[in-house]
């Protein structure tokens, strides 16, 4: 059995890491910079190396120590081989085992029960256990997935904006408010959209469920297209038989009352945080290799 | 007054040229290939210059003798500024003016009478004329626009086809053809969408057509979606006074069953092809700037 063990949640805007002993109990916390494997794989081992070294040093720890530690990372794209790879060969740790950012998130949420939780951010990915067994659904990214996802949702936004001043659509307080922010310039709107990443648009998501909230047809429309998206996924799970549903990311705790009315009470708050979720597997994963 | 005057349609794929008499009247033609002044200005500056000592071979003509042209010209691209001006000024001809390619396109379409076209391809772009004002409606490209495109249709194939892997959606013909087409694996779906581009995409277009009109539920309800968004800038077309509308791109033979049925009436074959737009507008302008 490690001497420490470490959950690290690695994301695209930063990192956090948490050591524990043995039993999960948390003795220190860090946290640095983005860690994502898929876009830039040595940024990414350098920040999770930072958290760890700072949550070392939290715990009263010499930073070296991380080491003889054990770790458990949730990590995004953690479905792609070869930038699994990489990193996992490079990782300054004893043992590691790369996980899903999900799975932590999961475990995080519902602990060691069967349930769901619903990833609704820039993207959108569902996993559900159901005894046991832990399944994914979506999370297919921007280009031919994600919908229900903030990056949808600005991108239809800033469409909306061009079919209004098509005069396609009529007009709508959020069209207005998005092309004002482009000088009023349709080609300003093409030229942003034409570079946009997914997190780009994802920052026009929250103006439409604050337009959706004063009655803005156009988001009001927008915003139901978008959660009959998440309602559909939603029917699927229940469909199931999950019981227990948690939201997640960063449009939570916006999305409750556009979803379904049938969906309401199944909704739960998330039992703890998805690092949490990483330093409670590392208990789990690596009590059980040591043989206790 | 010019001795020659020049037609020409530059595309993505293609560029074609046709010489013609200061009157109108075409002596020969050419073809080359692709003319993108945004993707690669310099080659589309060889396939222009090819494609014109083409039509000037085949009218019997010096190629030299290009020098000595009047040119229209209708590109893709002929709103930024940049490209328009670094083609504009290394053209080897003795006078050029820059068009859209739809300009020529409605030019060629309805002659000199009042009407519209909707550019259904790739891209969707509408232009109508009404008491000789030309005027766009659309084209603002993939990232935000192009609703009832190939590209979106073809997209939302792809993306369908992901909803029924993940079981969200019930099984679909066309699903399942497209899926078997990547290896029966969504990965490979994701991977080819995150590259491709909107032509890439507009290849899938034709398939969701074919098994909507074999009544595959999936495709009928892809294909709605996106001939309502046809409809509603048919729509606003008509409701300012157009009575008659020419579809032209590639989905134009496939979509008028689809639009809704208070358009058929108003759908009117093109009169002729956008090269011959070209030079009629070439044989007009240089008619009047030689103050004929």
């Amino acid at each position: 059995m490690p001497k420490f063990i470490l959950g690290i949640d690695g994301g695209g805007t930063s990192c956090r890491a948490a050591v524990a002993a043995p039993d999960g109990r948390v003795l220190g916390r860090g946290k640095s910079g983005a860690a994502n494997i898929l876009t830039d794989p040595d940024a990414a081992l350098a920040n999770i190396e930072a958290a760890a070294r700072s949550a070392f040093a939290e715990a009263g720890l010499a930073p070296e120590a991380i080491a003889e530690a054990a770790a458990v990372l949730g990590l995004a794209g953690n479905n792609v081989g070869d930038a699994v790879n990489y990193v996992r060969t490079r990782l300054p740790f004893a043992d590691a085992v790369i996980e899903s950012d999900g799975l932590i998130a999961l475990q995080g949420a519902l602990g060691d029960e069967d349930g769901a939780i619903a990833i609704l951010g820039t993207g959108t990915i569902y996993l559900k256990r159901l005894a046991g067994k832990v399944s994914y659904i979506g999370g297919w990214g921007f280009a031919v997935g994600d919908l229900g996802s903030g990056a949808r949702l600005g991108q239809a936004a800033l469409q909306e904006c061009l079919l209004v001043h098509d005069g396609i659509h009529p007009p709508s307080d959020l069209a207005a408010s998005l092309l004002v922010e482009f000088g009023n310039d349709p080609g300003q709107v093409v030229e942003f959209a034409r570079l946009a990443r997914p997190g780009d648009f994802g920052r026009y998501a929250p103006r439409v469920f604050e337009y959706a909230e004063k009655g803005d047809a156009a988001a009001v429309r927008l915003l139901r297209a978008s959660a009959a998206h998440v309602d559909e996924v939603l029917d699927l799970i229940t469909a199931d038989g999950v019981e227990r549903i948690s939201l997640l990311g960063g449009l939570a705790p916006l999305y409750p009352r556009w979803l379904a009315a049938r969906h309401h009470g199944k909704l739960v708050a998330a039992a703890a945080d998805a690092l949490t979720g990483a330093v409670a597997i590392a208990a789990q994963r690596f009590a059980t290799a040591g043989g206790r």
